[in-house]
């Protein structure tokens, strides 16, 4: 069971925040960043241009990306859910721009206020504008793996927004299991159907920990072939639509993972883990992820015997 | 990804009460026992036959092995850690009894009070008297994957066990991660050394969800071979060794996996489910449980757009 090194992209300040009560401040996001990067992310999905009176955690996204730092090999993605949006990406200077469709009309309506097909549409201006301005465009298919409002989704309707979106130049697509949902079984499924469908597509999956199945589905799709995942650190970033529930996996405890299985790459889950702690005290309440409080292994054997 | 049905050994009246501060009354654990017969569990880890000043949760196990529904296919287990115990486990009407080494002799000590090789040569009396009795004999090797005190666990070590336990005729060889450590790759590898090493041994993993890698450590172990799994309903029952740690891994969330990969045999994971909210109810606190939080999936519409 060996695999090559693992990317991880870090959601935390973007994914992660949106969906939690707390705000930070704009100092507190860039530290956030700083983090990541010292554990050795180099991915990091740190903002979001939508309506900031629908999502106040996020309205501060020109401001962060002034001060987050730059540097070689770091990459940093907004997302953007219409033209509008990714103009402002494109001014805020992101390497990087997101596109969310959701695979069912239901929820898509409930988040974006319009049938999925119409979000679809959209698709191919933002990536010409991502395109034109010398940025890639990615694109999240959201609730790849079941609806909170449909239950089971069909997998020709996931393969159906890869196809467009990679018709229309996506640089990498992501398959989202928004809501938690999903098995190693259909993960091996859908994985299989897209690629299947688009052999050349890079691809990305980002799972939720909601049902406690989000690492053995990392797991799976590493088996499938999937080299890049979506994690956050602290686990933070539930879902509007599955309350109560836990939400993106924690990109600390993917990482104690990737390292006993060597293909962790320059990720430290050691740093993400302090990550998480220094998180947990920023938000005031304890985060899911479970390595920071567990600790790594091994530890000294003084420590264990304390 | 298909696989045969995967049983489930539901440990949480043992091995996860035993580590709990809560003492439950024997009605609550014959409850508890019942809710899991009534999920469609068949196997259960039901009682332990130690000292019961060391350890008081367990001290009622006569009372709960009288109390306990007899059904055709049910079995319960009872640990045993030497002959006096396992001669109580016969009077008490278990059929089967489990015995504990631990791979390093730190941890064997601190939790038995010798090294483990004595522990180890108590083995063979103890499966005698139980084959005596018409009974079945399981051995757990525990840390298997990893120890609090000496860190990384040699594999020589774990297999020079598992075969004294299979020459002194072990019906089933339990492979625990006690401290919850294991990856993916470290459960192939270890799987894998004691099937080369005894390949007509029926063999049982043991995972706690310690950093969050126990589904994912199922998952690999199933793609080994393995068919016969510990867990424990809500999670419950942490390590005296790993404090501040999440546990056994969730049978509700386990079966929740395993029913959309079309393995659960007969077992229920919505039943699961209310099982660990009672016993949430019962306890007075959370349990890690997943899945009796986030709710099942597919959920009615109606309930998911309330």
């Amino acid at each position: 069971m060996t695999f090559p090194p693992v990317t991880l992209v870090e959601v935390s300040p973007r994914d992660g925040l949106q969906n939690e009560p707390e705000i930070l401040s704009t100092g507190q996001k860039v530290e956030l960043i700083e983090r990541a990067l010292a554990a050795g992310l180099r991915r990091i999905e740190a903002v979001s241009f939508v309506n900031p009176r629908r999502v106040p955690q996020m309205a501060d996204a020109e401001a962060v990306m002034k001060a987050v730092p730059r540097r070689p090999g770091v990459t940093y993605s907004g997302l953007a859910l219409n033209v509008r949006g990714a103009q402002r990406a494109v001014d805020a200077g992101v390497d990087e721009i997101n596109y969310v469709v959701v695979s069912t009309d239901s929820y898509n309506q409930a988040n974006q206020g319009c049938p999925s097909d119409e979000t679809l549409r959209g698709w191919g201006q933002v990536a010409t504008l991502a395109r034109d301005a010398g940025l890639r465009a990615t694109l999240t298919v959201a609730a790849s793996f079941g609806c909170p409002f449909e239950g089971e989704v069909d997998v020709d309707r996931v393969v159906h927004i890869a196809r467009q979106a990679a018709a229309e130049g996506a640089d990498e697509i992501i398959l989202a299991d928004s809501i938690g949902v999903a098995s190693p079984a259909d993960v091996l499924q859908r994985v299989d159907a897209v690629q299947q469908a688009l052999p050349d597509a890079a691809l990305r999956c980002h799972f939720h920990n909601t049902r406690n199945t989000g690492i053995a589905n990392v797991l799976a799709a590493m088996q499938a072939g999937v080299r890049v995942f979506d994690a956050s650190i602290g686990g933070i970033g539930g879902c509007p639509f599955a309350p109560g529930a836990t939400g993106n996996i924690p990109t600390e405890d993917v990482a104690y993972m990737l390292e006993r299985m060597r293909c962790a790459g320059s990720v430290s889950a050691a740093a993400l883990a302090d990550a998480a702690q220094w998180l947990a005290q920023t938000l005031g309440r304890p985060v899911p992820g479970m390595l920071s409080r567990a600790g790594l292994f091994p530890r000294p054997a003084a420590a264990a015997c304390a």
